[in-house]
């Protein structure tokens, strides 16, 4: 009996990552999005095409529930994609990259473009863990200390170390 | 088999409210939220105490899903409060309305402050329906047409008509 | 000699109204804005046509400055119209909304429709004075106490009000 | 005579940069606000400490106007810096960096930490020149094409190409 009664609250895993994606990215962020799921993690993502649409399509054939927070006000052009199970419409553009990383409690950026950087650098700003693989490569200004990403080179090793971290074997 | 792989996105139903609320109030979130759950809808609420709190209260006891869209950037003064499922932080403080109601499709407010009002006239403006017990009274401005909600005079004919509407015995 | 250097913060006085207005709210919005331009405060508003057009040019007009909170991301579909001097870009839809108001040391609401009742509802929650004239009639819920707007039946009556006001002849 | 009335539109620079600046980047910062007011431009910046500070001060010292697009709901922390003429409250938090950039004609990063990068991207996304000294180093993935930054090495450099393109001598 718990003292204080509620809902168990669900843990968030946010996917970066572009809308136009190679085949490997792909790839890997569908592995991401399925390795998420099967350990009871929530995937949120931007809601759109490419690596997006990868990462819920994996969580969703692996049981999982996709959550994805949209640019656009209603349904178009790819957001949501067919995998997000919860579609959160903001109508707020490139503001919503904010609202991504915020309700994280841990990011993973597979490649990215300049709308995955501003997404990665938010998740530093607001102390979310950062994990990346092919991705942006970041050097900050001289003299400035700041938090940085943890960099996978082999995607193999990524999605080990997620397995590791989400079923709590591994601190994030 | 279908033609268009993709999952089953989750109808949404936002409940509306304020944080500080009467115990008729609480008592009705509480029905609303667990007719919603019954049916299989997703609960959406601003995240916080009073109606919001009760709305996800009643879904979770229900067996639902609850989602709350967050004003602040991390926990704090009640947001989220313990029965939101999935915390979607924003930090966008008042600008959140917005997005609560570009999300639903349907919406139910219940008594409410002018936080509530404001996610009212949004709703309206998106087109999108809102049921009202015990909440404002709006009259346009003379001579403009606007959308207007549905107003139930009677906490029993809101559930009532939201359990026929939800389990499509009902069109909203 | 201040003690504390820094520049003079200009007063604001938000504009709100609906893009498509009356002959005769666009002559009292025109009026308001040129009444706040001449005694030096900054005309902001949502940036669009109609009541919005209608400040921002009789603001400069009397040689005042305009600055428009625009919803989209880019120019298009009248936003900003052409008396905008300052255009400011959100991309937020209308959750820039809540950005009009929380601005503006005096909100005027001239007509209306639904966007404007959430800028009304928004400016009354952060506690920002709004008056109002042949704009919507608001009944909060019963037993719930809320900041109402100032009701001007007479639009010679708002403006002169306005114009003791902001030359501080009478508080706000 | 034109055939469409309207105002002039300003032109507007924004200037990026952290709240914690050294003062080698607050001399530039300084110097790039005050460069930007003689040629008649507006600073935007996001109105706090630091960088932004610093710029803002440049600015209106050299008679030019100031907007700040805060991240608060309320003045506090430092936000509106005291050379703020025009304070936008957003109470959007981070959100409020993708405006920074959408309203901006050009954008100079004055070295920067995490929040910076965020915009410098953002401004990257949405097709706005972005000047940087002193700034991030940014890698885009391999085999990704993306806009860059104009990287300039020495200040005097900047602010020679600034005032040469704001007085339209050089395209930006």
């Amino acid at each position: 009996m718990s003292s204080r009664p509620g809902a168990k609250s669900l843990p968030i895993l946010a996917v970066l990552g572009a809308g136009d994606a190679s085949d490997k990215e792909i790839l890997v962020a569908e592995q991401v999005g399925a390795t998420a799921a099967r350990a009871g993690w929530v995937v949120l993502t931007g809601g759109g095409p490419g690596v997006m649409e990868a990462a819920c399509r994996g969580a969703v054939e692996a049981g999982g529930l996709t959550i994805g927070i949209l640019p656009n006000a209603k349904a178009g052009d790819g957001y949501p994609n067919p995998w997000v199970m919860i579609p959160v419409f903001t109508g707020a553009g490139s503001a919503r990259n904010a609202f991504n990383v915020l309700s994280a409690n841990l990011c993973v950026a597979v490649g990215g473009g300049t709308g995955t950087l501003s997404e990665i650098a938010l998740a530093l700003k607001n102390g979310t863990p950062v994990w990346c693989w092919a991705s942006w490569s970041l050097t900050p200004p001289r003299g400035r200390e700041t938090p940085t990403p943890r960099v996978f080179e082999e995607a193999d090793d990524l999605i080990e170390a997620l397995d590791a971290a989400l079923n709590h074997q591994q601190a994030i």
